[in-house]
């Protein structure tokens, strides 16, 4: 992609009323744009991260034997009657009357949809266990928006759902994508901690949720340094305290972002709306439910709140809108440094790269702090003052580390980092 | 994939309420569940069948030049109040106020949306032309929703803009559309026809439709049988009448589907919402617009109207979930005709084929109806009284054509129809 033909709106200032370093470098590096409180907008750099946040969630539920449909939005009332919660989440559901006059509201979460979907085509013990899940978006009218995209009023989720014969069968299938949950934010760079948690509304007996360590969070973790235990802050473990499970390290708490959240929910779901299925003697059983949520674009946030420095955000390769980005210093369209960068344009894309080259008339000043902004993980700039030598540079920006190398080494060097 | 651990739901019966087709098939098929009156859930089947409709239309819009970003579905009402739309959309657009007392709706079109978008992030000449769209999910309240997705409260839209200097680059914007769309449907199988039309609640001077005949249609075209030409009916080109073109051919009369819309909007928008740039004279003009819609869930349905048999759907290949199914006809899980199967589906696989396997213990004759009604362009049928003689059955399900090929040319023969 040529900078010039593309649509990347970076902003020199911090914008005002923002307080996240996540939520500022979004805004400052092009990747989202305001519409109202809580309610935002994917720039085309943006929504390449979520598609490759996306795709990643993406395979590894498939990996795992889950299969994805898509749910609707608007949803009728009368299934959220069932399980009474329609008052439970009263306070942020969005109803409203359609033209027809039935009750609707948008969906804040997915279970009792998907579990009447279930009902309606699983009938026999031989069609279990299924997972299926979503990459969708929900809506909750949240009050207290903050941090941009953290908590927000229309936010896109991966929702998975399973069911089973027993509790056995849940046991597996909890087991299975809580090992792909580990997969996928280890796949993102993402160090999250497990903690077993409370089920809250979703109600069930065992839930976990995955955090990350972010000074805009609004949970809390403490952790052992001594033995690497971790949980969720409860009122017996708190900071400062000596660890339970080893006696020896001293706690220490840190605030922490949710960035995925399941659940074994047993059958207060299938119960309520009667999504039962035939065992082998011929008796009706409620199915035996799990549900496994992940913030989506939440975890944009968190990988930038993670992944960043005074000068912008350090992608890291897994999820980076282009994997290379070519700089050049060149005074005018057509002169040497221009077709060398053209010529590493093609090579590169013809090998497979991303490559976003930078060929805008700005000042070489403004190139650099807008690479350092936007992030791309290996940088190419092709200036003068290498290339009499016959070389060019290459920056990678999470570490810093700059190169020279020579002009018919680039491609293989790049292929090389770029693994 | 196997058929034993996926999630496709056929049905035997025609559902009751159906009309259309395409609606019946959508639903006997498993590629769509229907949730309340005009929402509908895509299952896996037919999640896939969309992804394939929208890369095909992803893939042209790049490549006309046009970035893809994400709006959102919540609108302040504000916005939409500039244009005066909140009152012309008021019958079909689904209004509420959110927990902090503002007025919202959901988008039903993003025109007012993109160009507050714009008006933020370009301010000169060089800046422009620049074409956006997504693909995303639109609302309109409609109180006759019909024929499954093809007229739906919720659906799925292509949605494009391009912002021009002057009237001069919008033609081109418009060109280079129209000639997309034209690859797009072509690259479905669709025969559209482009209809100069009318502009209706979008205003501006120029635009044209892109219909295809499908008894379901609640528009029509009159086309000449000797020279071709085309158009909407209006009150002086009804069917029977003397083409007035060629003066030769007899006008015929078609009911058709619109499954795309492109209009020169001009400066409606642009003006109404202060969407300026400065050209090269420091003189501040609204940029002129172009917009670009095409239904994409109502494509799947259109594809369908188009492709089937009193046994089910025949998907062309570049849309179908999958590209090959084997049906191995087969007394128990482990006889030769398995293997053999098993064998041809990891080779398949390894050569990028997406392979669906009818691993299920069902009776042949189900397998067969299956296979017909959800219309895998390419089936291999493994049977004993073939495979004494070391062959197997080929069957293409658009031509109905079968041939007979030998276990070891299978592959090859597989991976040329596959073409």
């Amino acid at each position: 992609m040529k900078w010039s033909k593309y649509f990347i709106p970076t902003l020199k200032e911090v914008p005002v009323g923002t307080e996240a370093v996540s939520h500022q470098l979004l805004l400052r590096a092009g990747l989202v744009q305001m519409l109202t409180s809580g309610v935002y907008s994917y720039l085309p750099l943006g929504l390449k991260v979520l598609n490759r946040v996306e795709n990643i969630i993406r395979e590894e539920m498939n990996n795992a034997g889950a299969h994805e449909l898509l749910m609707p939005c608007l949803h009728p009332i009368e299934l959220w009657k069932k399980t009474g919660r329609d008052q439970v989440l009263d306070g942020i559901m969005i109803k409203f009357k359609n033209n027809r006059g039935h009750d609707m509201c948008l969906g804040p979460t997915h279970e009792e949809i998907i579990t009447d979907l279930v009902r309606q085509f699983v009938q026999s013990y031989r069609q279990l266990p299924v997972t299926l899940y979503q990459i969708q978006t929900k809506f909750r009218d949240e009050l207290r928006t903050r941090f941009g995209i953290v908590r927000a009023s229309e936010f896109i989720m991966k929702d998975a759902y399973s069911f089973d014969r027993d509790v056995d069968g849940l046991r597996k299938s909890y087991q299975i994508m809580f090992d792909a949950y580990k997969r996928i934010f280890s796949r993102m760079e993402l160090d999250v901690a497990v903690i077993a948690a409370d089920s809250g509304a979703m109600g069930g007996d065992v839930s976990h949720e995955f955090m990350i360590g972010a000074p805009i969070g609004e949970d809390a973790v403490v952790s052992c340094p001594s033995c690497k235990a971790q949980s969720g802050v409860t009122e017996n473990q708190d900071q400062g305290k000596t660890c339970p499970q080893c006696g020896k390290g001293i706690l220490t708490k840190q605030s922490a972002l949710e960035l995925g959240h399941i659940f074994q929910l047993g059958t207060k779901y299938s119960s309520a709306l009667a999504a039962e299925y035939i065992d082998e003697d011929g008796k009706r059983n409620p199915m035996i439910m799990g549900c496994y949520g992940i913030g989506v674009s939440r975890v944009v946030a968190a990988i930038i709140e993670k992944y960043n420095d005074d000068k912008g955000i350090k992608w890291p390769a897994s999820v980076a809108p282009f994997d290379v980005e070519i700089l050049p210093i060149a005074k005018s369209a057509d002169d040497e440094i221009m077709k060398l960068s053209e010529k590493f344009y093609s090579e590169l894309r013809a090998k497979g790269c991303d490559v976003l080259m930078d060929d805008r008339s700005e000042s070489a000043g403004r190139k650099f702090n807008d690479a350092d902004l936007i992030g791309i993980p290996l940088r190419i700039t092709i200036g003068q003052r290498n290339l009499v030598e016959g070389k060019v540079e290459i920056k990678l920006r999470q570490t810093g580390e700059v190169m020279l190398v020579e002009v018919n080494d680039v491609l293989m060097k790049i292929m090389e980092l770029k693994k």
